[in-house]
């Protein structure tokens, strides 16, 4: 399809977050023009008047586990302990890849509510994630969760060869889940296997102050350092949370160009601490937004995690001008795209993915129009998403999802946590 | 207009939090019956299929300055003072009666689109913010904000006369500014004038640490205490933020009968701090909701302000047990009103107000219905507010402004805010 969108507002952000205005030109599923309106010889299959409202690039969801849509709201108020072992274990015990299929359908539908065009998302079966995200038009990357209870490394360099054949617009990469569920055989075969494909890893990683803490007793050192010791991080990645590193830690991920994904929504909920976020920002440490999962947050909404990131640099600092808006829209749009590799999504500009959302500028909490980054990151809500487009493909637009059945994912998903509620 | 709801869930909120299904009757500006369908001689004027949709109590946004969506953007990611001095104060001087009229209707839009039907607002022209609310059908409590600077005392008692007359719809309560923008003389007499009226008194109070530790420098005592001395807790009333009581500060709110509205949003931009939530509902202290202003938040978002009221406690007190999905809601429907003196529209019930909003269940972010409480506390957002009616009047349904001309609003504060921005 080829779409011209016209009096419109831009924020390309290659480079600064500066609003023009002008038209975007989508040929098949890739940004063809940016710049003020011209004549053309092409013929439009779609030409959208924006009405001055603003077209941005999606926002990457770089860390969730879709699947666990589940149990939203199954298991709250509760601490992590009672929270995994009593509610979440059991029941995944339990959950077929078809469950997995479903209940990732219904969290596509919120990241389209959200602007997310971009998940980085680690759950059970990857494989019905993979058709999930494949049959709906979502972006995503794949990722393993290796751990010593679960699927082996053959299975995952298996997937790691099959799932990145499959699809374009679904990827697959090697993560581990956490240090504290592998042990030292398993990181250690994990690192011969990713430097067989001189792969980047991703993982949770000092989400809180016990697994740091508890990592040192056993091995003498924190997470991050055991991974850097064991050649884990010789080819990038990121780690997921970061809410505990310490400065040495900081000094590796800098040098081993490990990237950090936020997830400040989840952190609070479950009361895992305040990320470092003003730190790695002065180390020059590169920093990703996630939602997590829908059963630790509970909702998958990026503007939540925006202003928390920054919101809660400014507690724990103490200081308002901590982490500035730009910034912030930068960790949401960019950084996601760059810490999966995905360059070709990362902002607006010829030649790139056509991930475009579009921002309703003519709603309250959006007026007036002083400053259109600010606005977003300390005023937006899914009330803003006007448009999600994903590849080429407008997949939501005007509080209508384009081509899918809601009805009918609610209903499945419904029967199937019916199902696994009284487990 | 007689209004009948069916097919609904309803969450009554008189008492404990459960969702009982049936229908919802509106009788003029009242409910008329809550309960099972049933047969019935009434004329409706309207009869709505809310197709399994929650209606609720609306959301009471009891601490705000709705006319400062003048310098949303405009100032953020500055610390106080520069904001103040720098930012604010300078334009709020030239800022006329017709400003302030406008940019209140717009915040009455946003607050419609969060489902908030009652407001307790402090800001400059009293007189406009009356007629933006009441032309517009916002319930709203005018809060003085009384100061050395700013109009005298006389001013405040003919406005609690006057405006106390003008409208059903909009009331007026007698507020002083904070502790640090009075002298002890005006503190003193303003004590007179609330006992004269048996008024209960509103005020900013502890909501930075600077602020508490300079007014011991002053009485040697903290505001709290000081405002107890004076006698200005006598008829009761409510602090706004209360970030930095300590105990001998809560034993005074208890004893006083003073309720704390907390303002996590703005705590967290301006990184004031975090307010003791979990101290105060252990003390029995009523806790109520506010947005605080659109510059210092900025937005005007009851989900917001429900997600970080328990999610900063969980932090602070390292604890994800801290403040539960129910008290939240509480907080936010019923404690509000009950802060205001305002039991009329406190909760749905045969006789109470019809401050009534309808939760979009069938959005991604309210599925699976598992716990709706928590859905909303934890996951909700602006998209999940279907309808916002108040005194038996639907303001907001569907995306849709009822009867008011939204683009209007958006021009006329553009152009105000074209002049301000540049002083």
């Amino acid at each position: 399809m080829n779409i011209r969108f016209y009096n419109a507002r831009i924020l390309q952000m290659n480079g600064s977050v500066e609003v023009i205005e002008g038209e975007l030109w989508v040929k098949d599923n890739k940004i063809a023009y940016i710049g003020a309106g011209k004549a053309s010889n092409e013929k439009w299959d779609k030409e959208i008047d924006c009405e001055k409202n603003l077209l941005m690039p999606g926002f990457k969801d770089v860390h969730t586990h879709s699947g666990m849509t589940a149990f939203r709201s199954l298991a709250d108020d509760l601490n992590l302990q009672e929270w995994l072992n009593d509610m979440i274990f059991p029941r995944e015990a339990v959950m077929s890849g078809e469950d997995v299929y479903w209940m990732t359908k219904l969290a596509i539908l919120e990241y389209l509510t959200t602007g997310v065009t971009l998940i980085a998302d680690m759950y059970l079966t990857p494989e019905t994630i993979h058709d999930a995200c494949a049959e709906m038009g979502m972006r995503c990357e794949l990722i393993s969760g290796l751990n010593k209870f679960g699927p082996t490394l053959e299975v995952m360099e298996n997937r790691f060869i099959e799932l990145n054949k499959k699809s374009d617009l679904v990827g697959f990469k090697m993560g581990l889940h956490a240090e504290y569920t592998c042990d030292r055989e398993l990181l250690e075969k994990a690192s011969e296997l990713i430097h067989k494909y001189k792969a980047p890893v991703y993982v949770h990683m000092s989400e809180t102050e016990t697994e740091v803490k508890e990592c040192f007793d056993r091995y003498g050192k924190s997470p991050v350092a055991l991974f850097d010791e064991l050649g884990l991080w010789d080819f990038g990645g990121s780690i997921y949370h970061g809410v505990w590193c310490d400065d040495a830690d900081m000094e590796i991920l800098k040098k081993r160009n490990i990237s950090v994904i936020s997830n400040p929504g989840s952190n609070t909920k479950l009361a895992s601490g305040i990320a470092p976020i003003s730190k790695y920002l002065e180390k020059g440490i590169i920093v990703g937004l996630g939602t997590d999962g829908p059963s630790s947050n509970n909702c998958l909404d990026m503007f939540r995690e925006m202003f928390l990131v920054t919101g809660l640099a400014k507690l724990k600092e103490r200081d308002p001008k901590a982490v500035a808006a730009d910034e912030v829209l930068k960790m949401a749009c960019v950084n996601g795209a760059l810490s999966l590799d995905h360059e070709d999504c990362s902002c607006l500009e010829e030649g790139k993915l056509a991930d475009i959302i579009m921002i309703d500028l003519r709603q309250p909490n959006m007026q007036p129009i002083l400053n259109i980054p600010k606005n977003i990151v300390y005023s937006g809500s899914k009330i803003n998403i006007k448009m999600t487009m994903i590849d080429g493909k407008i997949l939501y637009m005007n509080g209508e999802f384009i081509g899918v059945d809601a009805d009918e994912i609610y209903r499945k998903c419904e029967e199937i946590t019916e199902r696994l509620k009284d487990i």
